[in-house]
């Protein structure tokens, strides 16, 4: 399979949907594993990590999942593909700086990716759509072992899985929901929620991980600690912990309903306004309106309008995503101009806000949720 | 005639267009005249004020061009009813903080004012639509002709009329039209054109007079000295000068569009957008994304508007316009949600402009304008 025939699917795999999916966009578990005998990537020379690749690449490619995968080495990518990538979430920033003896192995809908030879000899992730952490983890768990079938892992009895940071070694795992939090943020309360995480051991991030921006107001949460404590353990923690912000984002909604609805009607409305009539728009302000647009589908605001169909403007929008149709290497500024042409087009057939709140809808994400 | 009439006419005075409306929203002529063996109203005593007035009030009654006038004591007028007629530039903000011995005669289509007891004791105003200080002041020429066969008026031979102020000694007129002016502040060609324009010996002011913004991209240009020149070459001079300003505001509109059409549509979109869909916004930028959204009618992009919407939106959108539709009074807050609803409102019949310039406009403003 081609990376363009997986290039064209945002649309369709934004239409997937889980529990919570209200305020969880999604769940992800990756775990880190090392194969013995070879030096970590940082160490090792280039043959011997062209050697790790071509040895783990084909046992990885065999898996079940990974019928009608794609795979390639990073030198075979260009930095437009690489860029994709990285804003479908589905590699590291770090990763597409990679070249020969660094590549991944993806599944044909994007929920397993495989990087090989990032920080350590494999990068595994599970994505899953709203909170559904322990079947994310059941999954990889599964492939894991089937992996390790294979691969003999670099294991210490006392320490665990090996990596090669110590912050990652022991269970070598980390889980993480992308969590949207209007709410909260409208209400100046997500200073006081962050802090708070933090001090239960979790690490709040922006969109894009470490050091970005809580863009289009998505909070990355994740566990801190990899040592110590079972996989069962850190989910079960971080699931408590998620319970609680989404139910602090629920109140905040719905206060923000009872007390200032103008506040909420003024923002969805503008953001709704500005997005639809815009010739010019950066990707900043861009993931902001939305964030104000997908909050007003959660309130009922729009009639007809389809979540995913915001999820899917907030990848398609990014700088690579733009680039990938044009010919011509655009300039920030000449992608501030499609990016806005894009976005009439595709609101074109959204009507505006409603004027008032039907009913309070709170967060519910489940099956029953008519926004699916 | 009551006030109450008057006020409720913005919609139909706002459809009177003249000769290059499309940068010049009106012309106004403005003289002050003083009636012998009165002290000036500032050294008067308030009955002296009092028998000024009412011996003046009748004989401007009198006029043809006052038939069904509305005429009244300042302290007769609420101090919302003052505030309206200052938003309506019929009086100043300083004779609205006053109250018995001052008040004003206006003609029933507004176009001419008389304030009695303001600085002086006579301060007539005659404005018209578009370009027309000629006209203007022909009409108030006559007028004051006439007035003047029956109130002795303070005159010396050497000085001329003479005034409270001395910076209105000898013609007493002021002579102004108010410019719109966006395609030299987005151009920031604005700062210039002032510049030079001062240099000439003409005031450029914002649109509420001395000491305003300029609000709406819109400028109070007029001369600065009254002595020495005929009422003609004042006149003469302006209309040299406001030439000149609608020359360089239509080379500004001009190159905009073919350089940089995309910040005019994107400017003029977002206006809409925002316009149409906020649920609060303030007087200011309420008038400086109208200001976008003129801009856009002169260049075609809405199809089926008038351009009176506009300049009525940019009336009634004021502070005491949309205080006198409501019982309570509101706070500034408050009104930042009604002026919202009352635009959403307005503009529902307004579809989104088009996303290109259908052809270049120029300034014309005459009666083939399709916008009259």
């Amino acid at each position: 399979m081609k990376l363009d025939d997986f290039l064209s699917t945002v649309a369709d795999s934004c239409k997937k949907q889980g529990p919570e999916q209200t305020i969880v966009l999604s769940s992800r578990v990756r775990i880190a594993r090392n194969v013995k005998g070879y030096s970590f990537p940082g160490w090792a020379k280039k043959q011997e990590r062209i050697r790790l690749f071509e040895n783990v690449r084909p046992v990885i490619e065999s898996l079940d999942e990974m019928k009608s995968s794609f795979s390639d080495s990073m030198d075979n990518l260009s930095s437009l593909e690489k860029q994709i990538l990285v804003e479908r979430h589905l590699i590291s920033r770090e990763h597409a700086a990679r070249n020969s003896g660094s590549g991944l192995v993806l599944n044909k809908d994007e929920s397993l990716c495989v990087m090989i030879n990032e920080e350590d000899h494999l990068r595994m992730q599970l994505i899953q759509p709203g909170l559904q952490l322990d079947a994310a983890w059941k999954q990889l768990d599964e492939i894991d072992t089937r992996l390790e079938e294979s691969l003999p892992y670099a294991f210490s009895r006392t320490l665990g899985y090996l990596t090669a940071c110590p912050t990652n070694v022991g269970t070598a795992i980390r889980v993480s929901a992308m969590l949207h939090l209007p709410g909260l943020v409208l209400a100046d309360q997500i200073n006081q929620v962050v802090q708070a995480v933090s001090k239960l051991g979790m690490a709040v991030r922006g969109l894009y991980g470490e050091g970005t921006d809580a863009l289009g107001n998505i909070f990355q949460v994740s566990n801190q600690m990899t040592l110590g404590e079972s996989e069962k353990d850190i989910i079960d923690r971080l699931n408590k912990v998620l319970k609680q912000m989404i139910e602090h984002e629920e109140n905040a909604r719905a206060s923000m309903v009872e007390k200032k609805p103008k506040i909420v009607l003024n923002q969805v409305g503008r953001a709704y306004g500005i997005l639809s009539n815009a010739h010019s728009i950066t990707s900043k302000e861009t993931m902001n309106l939305l964030s104000m647009m997908r909050l007003g589908n959660d309130f009922g605001l729009f009639s007809k309008m389809r979540r995913s169909l915001v999820e899917e403007l907030f990848i398609s929008t990014q700088p690579a995503h733009l680039q990938k149709n044009v010919q011509d290497k655009l300039s920030a500024e000449q992608r501030d101009l499609i990016r806005a042409d894009f976005l009439r087009g595709k609101l074109r057939s959204v009507s505006r806000p409603s004027d008032k709140f039907a009913e309070v809808s709170s967060a519910d994400g489940d099956d029953s949720d008519p926004n699916i």
